[in-house]
């Protein structure tokens, strides 16, 4: 994992000056500002040549863990919103049943949901020998972007132990954007995409909360983009994609997946009004949302753990209060570090695939020049 | 209320050997089993006369409160079920966001949703004189059934007054069944239907659990009425209906409405798991779901109250554990109960209205002759 | 209806040269640019003295009908969305179970649901003897906002008669907006809210669509309020609400009914796809969706009306193909309406109720300094 | 697959004079009546010596096919309902989404989702070279029951090949039913489960249309069986399951996936309503819905061909009219042939993996003197 002082890094947003919203976030602005919570990747990258007729990999894993622990043995709570279901993803009708999440949840490219889910469930195996034993089976969670722009996605070069690699990789601290495990293929708005995370901080009576957003971006159409408020898309323009035989998918389209993590004590139902609010940060960003656009969110709160085998007739819980101004903080946090982890994740991505096909890195200095003409859009200079 | 003792009351499905299911009721196999909960009903009947052009009225208001406290400030956890949506319903969309109630549950005549629920928006204003003023507003829960075959519901004769006069009848104990309330003008499997409830004691490793059901039987064919599974409607008809110009549904259509209530400590995402399994309790009475039958469940637990203005940043809460006997054994306790309390209505029902239209009650011994001819349907004799 | 050349009314946002989005809007700019849309208000104003001890009535309703005919006779295609559940509504369910829509859609006041259920019962009854006669019953849709700040709202001044009024008042052409019908006592980022609406006119390789939007915006905290992307609520500050009894709400909560119209052959789950595009408009104007804001989406197709009794065992309809360009236009245009929508409200409304308690309108100079030092966020001159 | 003369095929409900329901089944009295479908399996049965420590594999494949095209450029209007999420599936959230199905759908072994996503993965890309290229992506459906009674679910013995081969085995006509494919190793009511099928064919006014249902069936409680609404669980049962460290589930669990396909012309919300009455059809047969059992719908109609790449910017659908009396019947159809395919799957179930953990087979002579017993619930002499 990259250290918030990776030489190779390329500036956060608020590096830049470019602050998103109003909350504070928590030290490394990224999902594992919720304690416990880690973070792992698997990056795929090859010319394909030594397997013809294969075409280039440039595709990944992403996993988050909402704890270090035996996750089947100590689920957490959990929600599962669809924003718009054009993508696949497995899992999902579980998580709405029982509201809680029992394997790491991974994210990588479209057709290799069924590689991702067997690496977790071979991950889970190995950890639990009672599974298909003693001891019930096991819910995986997976859900998908397209790379197809720069990834040969019909070779299906994501095979199930990557997921298991990327699950032994996991850590907390500052977590690596960009072009980077399941983002390493993918494209938004245009420009190259991949993993953004960020963070805010919520205090209002008592302890403080975190919530955290990790975002696999490969949506949205170049024109749309906005930054800050900012229609920079609209000056902004990613190197003309040609009639590209390999352009499988029309400007636009893509998907979003965003795995949102809390350590307030929100239940299932909390946790699912929560998931909601992830669209009014990717709203912020410009796209109305593309009919081929796979956006999902997958919720959960660290605050509990649900054993396997419960101990009694009635397990104790605490909730969030519905009233009060405690949710309207956490929704405001969800929309700002929604709409930020798009944005770091349009920053930190690294070309990929050459200029065509969406593989073109957000030009900074043009864009903070439009921003600049924006008074009040940025707030301090670039770190 | 009529107690159990009332002289004219007709025997319930137990007193008659009918025995539904393997659990044991509580001590009424009534809703009211359920601490706290309180039933009140109103009925309307006249014959129009004193207002031409107006029919008859056969309408009627009843209320189900999940306790006898102010509900608007002590809520209770909830959730509304769509089993099938061809109905109306006010209330229920705040329910499934917010997971709770905060008035009474009236179930009325379908064109009376909304007297209905002006009647306890009046009764949550008296009640407290600082909605409106600094306490938020209220939101109402109201379901219906259309008794057109008995009632003239154009007539809109059930008002606001009415509900707030259920509320204050509302009583614990044994509840009246049948045609009263919001029962008296509605028609089940083509024989008089009505207000029918019941209710299972499951005990696991714990204390006992109560769950108890009442609903507002209006639904189902004559053709496809079972009883403990024997399919007496292939032998009992009802009075054939002529092609009457003041039949407005065809045979089937109706409506069930099922209030469910529980001790156990169930969260709003279980309460909607119980929810679910009304609809078993239905199907084992024969019918298939009709298009025209809004079959709506408002289930609730009387296991916490939430403040309405709450304390601390999170509030204590105890939930049922997902895994365990108890769920499933919860699970048959909602089916059992729905089953018997739609047999219960169909027994208790008066006739209403003359024979033809549905107003004819279900002939006891000519169900008790076809039941006593399947071996084990009934377990006693008549009391 | 005032028209678009009222001397009173308040320039609208193109004429103020803020133009939100890419696409073209209809002719009036207005949900009525879809064929055959009407829509009616009724404003209730007054002191209350006349009805002590009522404080003043600042209320009212509005009505949306999707085309001048009978509705009941000819339904159409329809969608019920919730965005934020916490607020009220009546006939959701049978919109979603049958995805069409038979009566008007009214809007009003919080706790007038049930009034404004009844009148449109009344209407549907007096245009329809066959109601409760041949004809079976008819699913009013109702929603509401809390006009709690300016309006007493436990007086309940609205009856079922202001409805039928409403209805009645309908007309297509210009659509009056601000402080007007359900938007009279209305409140939208700490300033005055209001109906508002917009349109945009589609084309892809077929006839042109339509898509337009009827707001009643009552949502939003005064800090939040952007406007063509830029933050103006940063700057912009409505008169400080002091600790106000009867401030029942605090900043925030409120509500935005957003009725959604297109001439697009959209059945009822592609009218859904198109409601969920309508957060994105809200999102645009700030709000990250409060705790207590019942944000409901109510969408309809013009483009083919069901008929109450079907001819045939099938019946001919148009779709939408679910792929090609027309979706995601048609998702912007949703979007585009939406943001429009609700600054046309806020930019329409009219000063009522004092400057204390949102009644003080948006002040235009003050918005268009800041736009105009955000290049490019104002297209022309006002008008 | 067996014929309807196959010599080892065991006598099927109706062969036995037991008669569900009073609509008349289609020739094959299977899914494969609704002109188009294929069914195939693939049986996986090994003792697992060759490959240790593994243990004995009992479980396959079955796929079923809404017609013998090219799926991916002719989809079917489709639903996918959750009766219980307590499953696994994939390709849910794309199904309720667009309303359409693409591939076959896959049933297998619960922890084989992922081998099954892949296989239908590759079937298509073989078939569609242009999926990845120019022609977007695919969404696979899978669904599933844990066979972890009598297969070793850790050893993962379904691969990716086995879809496929279980495609290119698919056929119209008779299906086979029991322990084969998907059913190799379920359990349903504590005896041995399997695949079952069973069809309804619908006249009203028009051409008559057939109602296809085949299920997954394992799931249930061995006192809980009903079968023609006799209550033959009470008597009848399974050799006892001693506290077995292979026993993984307790009694109940399993899960139920059911497949409906229909010729009638029901769009996606339509087929969602007919999926919701599959949960009738299960009850019937005595279940209370566990909650471990993933009960999962995925209905389709052949009515009409979405083609991949629409023409135009509308396209023409037939739909079902709402009112009337087609769709009451086609709830019936559905409840009707759920109920037969649950007693068809454990009538033709053959024993596999020895008598403890529900490899017996239902005792076909001790149900008939149960049911004999039962006036009128037989209404022919075995065949």
């Amino acid at each position: 994992m990259a250290s918030s002082t990776d030489p190779g890094r390329k500036p956060r947003p608020r590096e830049l000056g470019i602050v998103l919203g109003t909350l504070e976030p928590g030290p490394h602005n990224a999902i594992t500002d919720v304690p416990g919570v880690r973070v792992g990747h698997v990056t795929i990258i090859d010319d394909g040549s030594s397997d013809p007729p294969r075409g280039p990999a440039r595709t990944g894993v992403t996993v988050v863990l909402p704890h270090g622990g035996n996750l089947f043995r100590e689920k957490v709570p959990a929600a599962f919103h669809v924003i718009n279901g054009y993508g696949k993803a497995a899992g999902s009708t579980q998580v709405q049943e029982l509201g809680s999440i029992e394997t790491p949840i991974a994210l990588t490219s479209t057709l290799s949901i069924g590689a991702a889910f067997e690496g977790l469930v071979r991950h889970a195996l190995a950890v639990n020998p009672d599974i298909g034993r003693t001891a019930g089976n096991v819910n995986p969670v997976v859900a998908e972007c397209s790379d197809v722009r720069l990834n040969d996605i019909r070779a299906l070069v994501v095979r199930p132990g990557h997921v298991i690699d990327a699950i032994r990789a996991a850590t907390d601290g500052p977590v690596t954007e960009g072009s980077v495990g399941a983002g390493t293929g993918i494209t938004c708005y245009g420009w190259k995409g991949g993993i953004g995370t960020a963070s805010r901080v919520v205090t209002t009576r008592g302890a403080p909360y975190v919530v955290g957003v990790l975002v696999q971006a490969n949506f949205g159409r170049a024109r749309e983009l906005r930054i800050a408020g900012v229609p920079v898309g609209e000056s902004l323009r990613p190197p003309a994609r040609p009639a590209d035989p390999a352009a499988a998918s029309p400007d636009g389209g893509g998907s979003c997946v965003i795995v949102l993590a809390t350590s307030a004590p929100a239940d299932s139902r909390q946790l699912g009004r929560l998931a909601r609010r992830a669209q009014n940060g990717l709203a912020r960003t410009g796209t109305s949302g593309d009919h081929g656009s796979g956006d999902y969110v997958i919720a959960f709160s660290t605050a509990r753990r649900i054993p396997h085998v419960p101990a009694a007739d009635q397990l104790p819980a605490a909730v969030l209060p519905e009233d009060g101004p405690l949710l309207d903080v956490l929704f405001q946090a969800v929309t700002e570090a929604t709409e930020e982890a798009v944005v770091s994740a349009l920053l930190a991505a690294g070309s990929v695939g050459g200029p065509r096909n969406g593989g073109t890195p957000l030009p900074v200095s043009d864009l903070l020049a439009l921003l600049g003409a924006a008074p009040g859009r940025r707030q301090t200079e670039p770190g």
